[in-house]
């Protein structure tokens, strides 16, 4: 399984994916699912990949070797718009499934890669997207800022209670972070550490991204912090009446 | 879908349960999954129902009509404890299967009741049970002090974050209905009312008992000190470094 989440907000995107890949509970490696293109002053596009590990990486792999070999064919350096970069993305996807589908044993091989892509290319506002496995894609949109994809359902909850439309870069950061500390606790297929970046609107380059690892000293206090203010929100809510 | 849910604690039992029933989203229904054995001073025996409602309804008829024949056969008024509840549940469970899959379209019923149930018999403190399909059953304990069945991943990092082996009563409450608030934001088969038991250890009868309905008002002024307390710590935890 997988964790990954992309939030656009006013001040920009924030994106962050764990890194366990596994087959079966004894089998698990660490892989990093973020993909960063960045030209500095024209744009910044980052990917965050979901899926089996064969079929991401293969697309990754595309998408960077036809990016340098810029044959005339539309890349992700040459895309005018994030919309032409979902384009650049599902074509490689395809082309990679049409691959391993001919070759996969009778079509045994079930081909599930998606992916969470957004960042700004100049002229444009922050756009965020998401594919799915059968290569059509969605977009972001104020009613409905943030995409997940691969176990997504332990951090809903907080995401939902926290992110709206004007909520700053730093409180999504940390309720991102919130959101998988939920998720890692109750599935064993998302791991540590956690790709973090926050793209800040306009700024068309990297300026903030860490990985979070085990024992990561913000993150430990930021957890703490959480459940002892949780807990202390309990002692103030109304009893209940019967 | 169904959401079910049971907490053992020091000061008893809470069991909580909604009340949605569906055969797609255009086909839905209002039943109360939640089923009281009580005889006062003696037992009090709590059941959630979760799975396809005829299978569910048929098993809850089943044990009503044993322990009304009273034959000879173990049933729900004559257990002596709650372990030989579990085996009266499960007997219950496996006779409405084999009738069901006899006469099932050549086995294509799939049969997937399963029960959250507990309380005391006089002699034995609280216990709390769930069966699975497969009608086995496991017991609650200190170190997993809650079990959910149904829709049970929205609703579980509120109960991980808040439930120990010493929260109260009240405070398991508050924490169950704010686990359904969040399932019920997500999932659309999951629905008000909410059925909500709270035993109280010793008792041997039931003194809280009540339904939350839409437009409830404590219901209502809970999700709002939640909603409210929960932007206020976030306010006040650390800032990400980057």
């Amino acid at each position: 399984m997988t964790y990954c989440v992309g939030l656009l907000l006013p001040g920009g995107i924030v994106f962050a994916s764990d890194s366990r890949t596994n087959a079966g509970v004894d089998n698990f490696s660490q892989f990093c699912k973020m993909t960063v293109f960045e030209r500095p002053g024209d744009r910044v596009i980052v990917l965050l990949s979901s899926g089996a590990l064969a079929g991401t990486q293969a697309i990754v792999s595309v998408l960077k070797q036809r990016g340098a070999e810029n044959d005339g064919r539309p890349n992700i350096w040459t895309a005018r718009t994030m919309f032409d970069v979902a384009g650049v993305v599902s074509d490689a996807t395809r082309e990679v499934e049409r691959r391993d589908a001919a070759a996969g044993k009778g079509g045994q091989l079930v081909f599930n890669a998606s992916f969470i892509f957004g960042g700004q290319i100049a002229g444009e506002p922050p756009r965020l997207f998401r594919t799915y496995a059968e290569t059509n894609f969605i977009e972001a949109e104020q009613d409905s800022p943030f995409l997940q994809t691969g176990e997504t359902k332990y951090g809903k909850p907080i995401l939902d209670r926290v992110i709206t439309r004007t909520t700053s870069l730093s409180d999504a950061t940390k309720c991102v972070l919130l959101s998988f500390d939920s998720t890692m606790r109750s599935n064993l297929s998302v791991g540590l550490p956690i790709d973090l970046l926050c793209y800040e609107q306009g700024s068309l380059r990297v300026t903030r991204r860490r990985r979070v690892e085990q024992g990561d000293a913000y993150f430990t206090a930021l957890r703490g912090a959480w459940s002892e203010g949780v807990r202390d929100v309990f002692t103030r809510l109304p009893e209940p009446a019967w």
